[in-house]
């Protein structure tokens, strides 16, 4: 079978096969249900108690702050949605570059009430500290920063900002999907520095698609999004996907004691991507900032990304164009646009982002096929320009 | 291994080899995001779009009307909380045997300016024909009854039901997760009756957890519960489910081909189950009614049904005691409670519901299981009662 070599982890990951085998009695035998009370069911909740053990004790927290659900765009909006229902209408400020699933249910508060603010970043996709400080002016509610971007691995400095928050009493969540596994997470310290909910989830990090988590100080009133039969502490109900969460755990335990020597084998390697895209004429977006280790966005002067992408695909080579995440939606990055980025170059992005498995060699094939692929789309580019 | 006679398929049931066999490549090679540019992606959208195509003809829906989402729990809430989110409040009217994922969701639209009623039902379980009437009377604007309940089995007649709604001009919404696989299901008949959507789940019919669908007319708008990257035509965004999804794809296909066949043989075993009962001393919930071919709930005078389900239990046998799919909740199941059945019988009721792997021999040895139980629980309670 033919396996083109994969380098878009930002998107999902391969299942581990040990995150699979530990799954695979969950998907055989020991099929109950939590909530029945018998062994079947017994088992089945042992199971979903020890997968939130791990997954506590992968990121710092105290597992009655683990609240599964079905993925981390559920997670997000359980999180904006939730507390801003136990809350009165007020401010809700995000950041200008929160995934597509932070900032629409924020924009769908602004028909309860509500008052949204995207702060702005800098050209190289920080939080800019005056907008922030300007908005925590205003009293704001209920805040959403994301710890590491999808497109551009850009960091925020998390505590810095949740610190900043903390007087004006407004709960301070951050989307930690693209951060876990890449770089050490402990809920515990960033919530003693303000922040009182994060976002986290499995298929990002080896684990199975289905499973994710909303990591929530006890304080923090939420509103169950699915409400039922009272499950995850009434925050959560239906049937727990138990082969999923099982996956989980055992992908967080995994992903975190595999973090620090993989950060670092795959920080190299990014940065031999890195200069070899150069060398090429790439324009690499957030490399003035913090970033994290796996992940490369660039364009090539009068390349477009998607047909980029499609060339590449064809080769043998899979990677993301501008915004990877969301589905049929061709319009420039607004990630890239909240940088500054014009829209000429931005509708040349390309994201390579590395995993676990990533060789030296896949990165040396990519790099010799990217040059010729843009060799030939410059020849191509050039010859219509002739013509017109 | 120990495994214990499963008799509680309307908790959950055993997910199908075959399922299982059409979800492995997707839980190994096959892992893209379905969104992705690539071949990995590409895949993964062809095996979404197949499972799309299968469960729609499962249920006799068009594929565009399938809204996958990750549960029953999640399609219902959709529903309820969706379709109120795009009407003027005004009176939702739900059956009083609903689902908590129906009755919770309904309670927290009231706090939105909703008015809630909870249609009564007669002694056996069936929508009270008068109160129907008048709550359609009253202008509703939404409205949801199952159409077969979970506990009892007990079948809603659906088509006249909406039938009857269809000049009022409200949405009607079905719960058909326990109907889907013993019962033929039209959702294009019951469209054209009048039913606008209807709610059906994997893991009750040989499925894996984590996939269910909202099957849905497209004159019904509807607010995503979850939004974000935009997929499901917007109305639950969010990875899909890859794996999870080809599963339920599988298993409806299988579910709809065994249904006919299925169901007569486990409506005779239920028979000689339910003759064993009487002789026993049971107490039927539901049988004036027609109902599910494989769901029998009862009581014995004097015998809690918690206890019992624990002495079957540690004898082998996986049953259900009151309401199982809801989490550590031991209150009289207000599906009885609305039937009129008194607390105190209440409090024994036991569900047992046959599968497709169940056999005859099962459930003889389960009937001379529970005899012998029950005379040990009746000498223990006259022994308590003589002491007291």
């Amino acid at each position: 079978m033919f396996a083109p070599v994969y380098l878009d982890h930002n998107a999902t990951t391969p299942l581990d096969a040990a995150v699979l085998e530990a799954m695979l009695p969950w998907l055989q035998s020991q099929f109950g249900n939590p909530s029945s009370r018998h062994e079947y069911g017994r088992a089945a909740r042992r199971a979903v108690d020890d997968a939130r053990q791990q997954v506590a004790e992968a990121v710092g927290a105290h597992p009655t702050e683990v609240v599964f659900t079905s993925g981390g765009s559920e997670a997000n909006n359980l999180f904006i949605k939730g507390a801003a229902a136990c809350l009165k209408p007020g401010l809700l400020a995000v950041s200008a570059i929160e995934h597509p699933c932070i900032i629409k249910p924020a924009d769908q508060l602004t028909k309860l009430g509500w008052q949204v603010e995207r702060v702005g970043v800098d050209a190289a996709g920080r939080v800019e500290s005056n907008s922030w400080k300007e908005v925590l002016a205003q009293q704001p509610r209920l805040l959403s920063v994301m710890r590491a971007n999808n497109e551009t691995g850009v960091l925020q400095e998390i505590e810095t900002l949740a610190g900043a928050a903390l007087p004006t009493g407004a709960w301070f969540h951050t989307d930690a999907v693209q951060a876990l596994g890449k770089l050490p997470i402990s809920f515990r310290e960033w919530n003693r520095a303000g922040v009182h909910a994060m976002t986290i989830s499995a298929h990002k990090i080896g684990g199975p698609k289905g499973a994710a988590a909303l990591v929530l100080d006890k304080r923090v009133e939420l509103a169950p999004l699915i409400a039922g039969g009272g499950h995850e502490r009434g925050l959560r109900s239906g049937t727990e996907n138990v082969p999923a969460i099982v996956g989980f755990g055992v992908a967080a335990m995994l992903a975190v004691a595999r973090e620090a020597e993989t950060s670092l084998r795959l920080e190299k390697l990014r940065d031999q991507l890195e200069a070899g895209l150069v060398t090429i004429g790439a324009r690499l977006f957030g490399a003035a900032a913090q970033r994290l280790p796996n992940t490369s966005y660039f364009a090539l002067p009068d390349i477009d990304g998607e047909t980029l992408v499609g060339k590449l695909d064809r080769e043998g080579f899979a990677v993301a164009s501008g915004a990877a995440c969301s589905s049929a939606n061709p319009e420039p990055s607004h990630v890239l646009s909240a940088m500054g980025v014009a829209p000429e170059l931005s509708r040349g992005a390309v994201r390579v982002s590395l995993g676990y498995a990533t060789t030296q060699k896949e990165i040396e094939d990519f790099l010799n096929t990217l040059q010729s692929t843009v060799v030939g789309l410059q020849q191509m580019t050039s010859f219509r320009r002739d013509a017109a």
